[in-house]
C-alpha cells in the first residue's frame, strides 16, 4: 500500500484531514513552512505509535503540533512531512491529594489550571497564549510565562513523562537515574513525541497585588528591576513594555496609557496580605527613586485591566505592520540596562520598527521586529534578528528564553555553541532518533 | 610509558597518592569495593582532561569521588580503576546581584551556603552530610535533604554545568536546546566528570519555626503528614524517625526523648512571622487529632536541639550494629501510611533490625537494615533490601529518592524499568561514553 492508502486505512476520515483543511497546518503564530503531505489527529498513544511506524515504513518525517501558537517555527513542516496534531488527546486527571495531574498533550495550559482551581491548586507556567497553547507544545518548548520568575518554567513541574520515540516505542519515565524526561522537555519534538505528563500543582496563593510603573525610558526601567531584585524582592511577575509597545497597546485598547513612557508591571503574591503589599512597596520605592510614576491597582478589577494591557501586546503589534519576527533572548539580569539600550540603538541603526517587551525579571526579552514585506526587505529584518541574537550572546545570554529555536534561530546556533558541543548534541539526536524521522530541520543547524 | 610512569610524570607527588593513602578510597560511607590502582587529585579542569586521556590510552576506567559520604557505592571502585578525587577543586565565586555562584566540585555544600549568607542568600539543597559532602557528589547523585520538600533538589538549582566527557572534551552548557546538564545531574559520574556548576541562590527567609510531634506509631505519623499536606501546608522540612531511630538517638545523645514514640519534626519558614507560626499550627492540629503529643521549639536554641536529633540518626545507628544497609525509596505521599506499615512488618518477618527515618514530606524514606555480619548472614540482609525495593515499586514509587543507584541498587534496576527502557538508557550511555571508561558497573545493570 502507498502512504495515502495506509493512512486512510489506519486513521480514516475520523483522524485524517481533507486537503482543504491541511492549509493552516503550514503556519505557526508567525512563520510559514510547506503544506504537509497529510495531517493526522491521533486519539491515543497507540495511534501515535502506529503513525510513527507507518512513517518509518514510508521514510516520511513527522512534525508534532499542538495549537500552533509557537513563535519559532517548531511546529511548522519543512519539506515533505506528516503533521501529527495532538489537539484530540485531551485526557486530564487531577489528583488533589498528591497535588499532581496527568495530562495528555492536547490539554490547554488554561484548562489544567481551571481543573486544579476547585482543589485550591494551580499550575504555575503561564505563557501569554495559555488559553490556546497546549501542554504538549509547552513541554516541547519548555515554555515560561510571567509567573516563571518566581515559579520556574514548564520543566520544573514535570514529575513523569510519556513519549513515543522515533522507532515507535513508548516510554514512560520518572526523572531518576538518567533524566531522560528532562532531555525530552524543550527538545521541540526532535527526540520523541510527548503523549502525556504527570505535572506538579501548587497551592494557590491567597493574596495578590499589582503595580504599574511608568519610566521615562527602558534603561531606567531595567535598572529599577535589577536593583529591586538585588534588594531581595521576589515578585511573582515582572513584565515590561517599551514606549512603542505601550503606544501600540494604547492604540488597540484605548485604556489611557501615556504614549511616551516605558511600562513595568509587577505582581507580588503570597498568603499574607501585609507581606504581599510590603514586597510591592520595595519595588515601588526603587521605581520612584529612578524617576518613575507609580500606580497601584486598588482591586482585582484594576489589576486585571493592567494585565490585559500586557497580554494584548501581540495582537496590538499585529496592527502596526503586516509581519513581524519575535525574538526571545535571555540575558543576565545585571546586563539588562545595557542590553535594552543596545537593542534600541540597533533598531534605529537598521531603520526598522523594533518593539521590546517581555519577562524582564528573568532577563527574558522579546524584541519584536515589525515590518511590511512590500516596503522593507526581509533580508534586513533577518540581519537585525541575527544582530539581536549576537547582543544576547555577547552579554553572556542565550538565544531562547522560552520560545525555542525552531527553524527561526537554527542558523544562529552555530554562533551560540562551539562545533564540538554541536557535534555532541548531534550524537544525542542520533542516539534517540537514529532514522531522523522526528521533526527534521529544527533546533540543530 | 606505563600507566604508573605517565601518572607520575603528569601529576607527580603533588596530586598522586601513595599506596598507603589509597586504602580509604575503597569505601564510601557504607559500602566497600576494591583498592584503586591509583588516586589522583586534579586541581583544574585541564588536569581532569589530561587524566581522562591518559586513562583512555591505558584502557583503565575512572571513578569520580567527592568526600566519599555517599551511601549507594557510586564513588566506590569496582575492578581495576583510577579514582579521581575532586577535593582540591574548590574555587567558589558568589555573584550576589545575579543570585548565583560558580562552584567547583570539591566545594562542600555547607561552604556554599556560608559564602552566600553575608549577602542574605542561601543554597537550599541540604543533605544531612552537608558539612562534608561536596557539590560534585551532590550533582552526581542529584542530592536532596530536609529542605527539598519545599525547595526542590540539587538539579533544580543548576543553571549551567561544566564537565569532561569520556573522550577528554570539556563541555560548558546552560540548560537550553537539549538539556544535557540535566542528563548529567544524577547520572553518578557514568556520563561525564563534573568540573563546575553555576548554581542558583535564594533570599534567606526571615523567620523559621519548629515543632516536634510524638506519635504512638509510624502509621499515624504518616497519616498526619498525608492529611496535613492535603490541607495546604507547605512546610520547609518534614522529617520523621520511627521508634527504633528515636531509641538509638536517645541512647546516643541522652536528650530526654521518649523511647516508645515515633517522631515527626516540622519546620516552616517565610518572611512573615505570623504566617510561619500559622502554617505550623495547621500541622499541629492534624498531629493532635491523630493522637500525637506536640512540642513547639520556643527559640532557635530549642529548634537546633531538635534538628540535632535528626542529624544524629546516622552516627547513632552506627552504635547499634557494626554494619548497615541504607535504603532510599520514594513513594507517593498518599501511599505512605501503608508503605511504612508494610516495611515494619517486613523487618519483623526477616528477624532483622529495621529502622525507618527520612524526608517523609516527599515520601522519601530511608529504611536502614542494621546487622552484625558475624551473626546475621548478609544474604538475608540483601534479600530484605530487595523486598523493600519491591514495596516501593508496588506502590508506584522509585528505587532512589536521593542517594542514587550506585552498585548497591543496580541489581534491582531490572525490576524497576522494563527491558526496552533499560536498552534505551544503555543507548544514552553508549552515545556519551562510547568507550565505557566512566564509572563502570554503576547505575545500569
Amino acid at each position: 500500500m502507498g502512504l495515502r492508502e495506509e493512512l486512510r486505512a489506519a486513521f480514516g476520515p475520523r483522524a485524517l484531514l481533507s486537503p482543504a483543511e491541511k492549509g493552516v497546518y503550514r503556519y505557526d503564530a508567525i512563520l510559514v513552512g510547506e503544506a504537509p503531505l497529510a495531517v493526522v489527529l491521533p486519539e491515543s498513544t497507540a495511534e501515535v505509535q502506529a503513525l510513527v511506524r507507518l512513517s518509518q515504513r514510508h521514510g516520511v518525517p513527522l512534525v508534532p503540533r499542538g495549537a500552533g501558537s509557537g513563535l519559532s517555527g517548531g511546529a511548522v513542516p519543512l519539506g515533505e512531512a506528516l503533521v501529527v496534531a495532538f489537539t484530540r488527546m485531551t485526557r486530564l486527571e487531577v489528583d488533589p491529594l498528591g497535588r499532581t495531574a496527568w495530562a495528555e498533550p492536547g490539554v490547554t495550559t488554561a484548562q489544567l489550571s481551571q481543573a486544579a482551581r476547585p482543589y485550591g491548586l494551580f499550575y504555575p507556567p503561564d505563557p501569554a497564549s495559555s488559553h490556546t497553547s497546549t501542554l504538549g507544545g509547552n513541554l516541547g518548548e519548555n515554555a515560561g510565562g510571567p509567573l516563571c520568575f518566581k515559579y520556574g518554567v514548564t520543566g520544573d513541574y514535570v514529575l513523569e513523562l510519556e513519549w513515543v520515540d522515533g522507532e515507535g516505542e513508548v516510554w514512560r519515565l520518572s526523572r531518576e537515574a538518567y533524566d531522560l524526561p528532562g532531555l525530552l522537555i524543550g527538545s521541540e519534538g526532535t527526540l520523541g513525541l510527548i503523549t502525556g505528563a504527570r505535572l506538579r500543582l501548587l497551592p494557590l496563593p491567597r493574596y495578590r497585588a499589582t503595580l504599574m510603573a511608568l519610566f521615562p525610558g527602558v534603561e531606567a526601567l531595567a535598572e529599577a528591576v535589577s536593583q529591586g531584585i538585588a534588594l531581595g524582592a521576589v515578585p511573582a511577575k515582572l513584565e515590561f513594555m517599551d514606549k512603542s509597545a505601550v503606544n501600540a497597546v494604547e492604540a488597540y485598547l484605548g485604556m489611557g496609557l501615556p504614549r511616551d513612557r516605558a511600562l513595568l508591571l509587577v505582581e507580588t503574591d503570597g498568603d499574607d496580605r501585609e507581606l504581599v503589599e510590603e514586597e510591592l512597596s520595595l519595588l515601588e520605592r526603587t521605581a520612584l527613586e529612578l524617576g518613575a510614576e507609580v500606580k497601584r491597582a486598588r482591586d482585582e478589577g484594576e489589576a486585571e485591566a493592567l494585565w490585559r494591557a500586557r497580554r494584548s501586546v501581540s495582537p496590538a503589534l499585529g496592527r502596526l505592520r503586516p509581519k513581524r519576527v519575535n525574538e526571545d533572548i535571555a540575558v543576565p539580569r545585571s546586563a539588562l540596562p545595557r542590553v535594552v539600550g543596545e537593542l534600541e540603538a540597533l533598531g534605529r541603526a537598521f531603520g526598522l520598527l523594533l518593539v521590546q517587551f517581555g519577562h524582564i525579571g528573568d532577563g527574558n526579552l522579546h524584541p519584536n521586529i515589525l515590518y511590511d514585506p512590500r516596503l522593507e526587505p526581509e533580508e534586513r529584518v533577518w540581519a537585525l534578528a541575527h544582530e539581536i541574537a549576537r547582543v544576547a550572546l555577547r552579554h553572556g545570554g542565550v538565544l531562547s528564553g522560552e520560545h525555542g529555536i525552531g527553524f527561526m534561530k537554527r542558523p544562529f546556533m552555530a554562533e551560540a555553541l562551539d562545533p564540538a558541543t554541536l557535534g555532541f548534541l548531534r550524537r544525542v539526536k542520533a542516539a534517540l532518533d537514529p532514522r531522523g524521522v522526528l521533526n527534521p530541520g529544527k533546533v540543530l543547524p
